[in-house]
């Protein structure tokens, strides 16, 4: 946060008096080596100060202009998700009038079963537990467009295990593996990628359960990098990952409640 | 943005140096005096930087716990808003779901109508060109519980009229007349608070109009407030607005192209 060289800035400012304090020390008997001391400590201490407000005011416009920039972009990212799963809805709606059109009633109720389905599962990842990891679950096709993600909550998981286990690292937990997946999306290849994300909780225990399907690179270094990304007292599961090639690849990252 | 008053403790720390300046001139012949200065300066120098450097940690810890809290509430928006656009979904196919079980196909084919047509509404004002009105109108229902917002798009808008009349100003003036309804609802009343926004384009001027429904307290410095809180250029339009009792209160602002 602070800009650290300033304080170089300044030992240096001190460190010129040296060249007065040898005049002084030259012509003890004069005045003028001591006026100039006194001129040369207070135009030193002045002009350290003002680079170093300057260096400050600089910080603080740019920390205000990144806090501004975050603010649009998060709007965007508001408007952008909306469009995204009101797109999404229209699709089926645009679906559901096809058969209400040709008087297929059961494919018209099936169609919204699956809807309200889509709209539940949305729901409980709303009601996760970390806005940060909701937020993060919901927008995630605004800012990423190689691989789909398709994020589940267990029905029997409740907020307040999310609570329990602690909502920053659940969620940071998560949004690690997702980015560490991310990274390994090779975008070259057409079809498509796609990684699911479980969320579950089991014997005091919450459970992230990921498995990728698609194009990937370094596959290999996949496990390290998520290890190394944990949050205090997540540890990756031992058993459940498979690392067949051809075969989805899995991981399992466990979050133990405080 | 800077903490204006330290400006008058570096000058204050200036200021006390005639104290000392005064002692090297009354014992010019003495050394103790330019002593004092010396150590006076550095010590006065000391003393103003490091309270200088104090206010500025703070204002900068302030800064950045102000856009941190701004993240976690903009995130907490987002999941907030489509948690509430979802709902109203949800209904409307609770209320698709009866007919469907009904068979009752014509009644069916109105509702998925309906909701299409509000998708379509929203959807325009997702295109309104400023990301930050989009999101506002949005996302009314997440922060306000007071009144409800009926924002609509006119079809024949372009973006491309919000971005010539500026994006900031029109999103400056609808947000502006939105909150001067939004501090004269009285929430004692029962009925229902409904305000109307409409944005329509009219040679070569964006039009905003507003019509309020409801219980309303201090409505004729309406008008006044709405007027000091315009960006440049933009004006109430002289005829359109009724404040007769009992009849929907309304106003309309004119932003025009640049």
């Amino acid at each position: 946060m602070m800009p650290r060289q300033k304080t170089y800035g300044l030992m240096l400012a001190a460190a010129t008096l040296l060249i007065p304090a040898c005049a002084v020390v030259a012509w003890r008997d004069r005045l003028w080596p001591i006026v100039l001391f006194l001129v040369w400590a207070v135009a030193a201490a002045l002009v350290a100060g003002i680079f170093e407000r300057r260096a400050f005011k600089r910080e603080m416009a740019r920390l205000a202009e990144r806090a501004s920039r975050d603010i649009v972009k998060s709007r965007q990212d508001l408007v952008g998700t909306l469009s995204h799963h009101r797109h999404d809805w229209m699709n089926e709606l645009q679906i559901l009038y096809g058969y209400l059109r040709m008087q297929k009633i059961d494919k018209a109720i099936a169609v919204v079963d699956r809807i309200k389905e889509e709209m539940e599962r949305d729901s409980r990842i709303s009601r996760l537990g970390s806005p940060e990891l909701s937020a993060y679950l919901l927008s995630f096709r605004t800012f990423c467009d190689t691989m789909t993600l398709d994020a589940r909550v267990d029905e029997s998981l409740q907020a307040s295990c999310v609570a329990s286990a602690g909502p920053e690292r659940v969620s940071r937990a998560a949004i690690g593996m997702i980015n560490a997946y991310r990274v390994r999306v090779s975008a070259a290849t057409a079809e498509e990628n796609k990684l699911r994300i479980a969320f579950s909780e089991a014997d005091g225990e919450l459970r992230i359960e990921t498995s990728y399907e698609g194009g990937w690179s370094a596959w290999s270094s996949l496990r390290e990098d998520v290890s190394q990304s944990l949050p205090d007292g997540a540890r990756l599961s031992a058993s459940a990952d498979g690392d067949g090639e051809g075969g989805a690849r899995k991981l399992t990252v466990v979050v133990p409640f405080e």
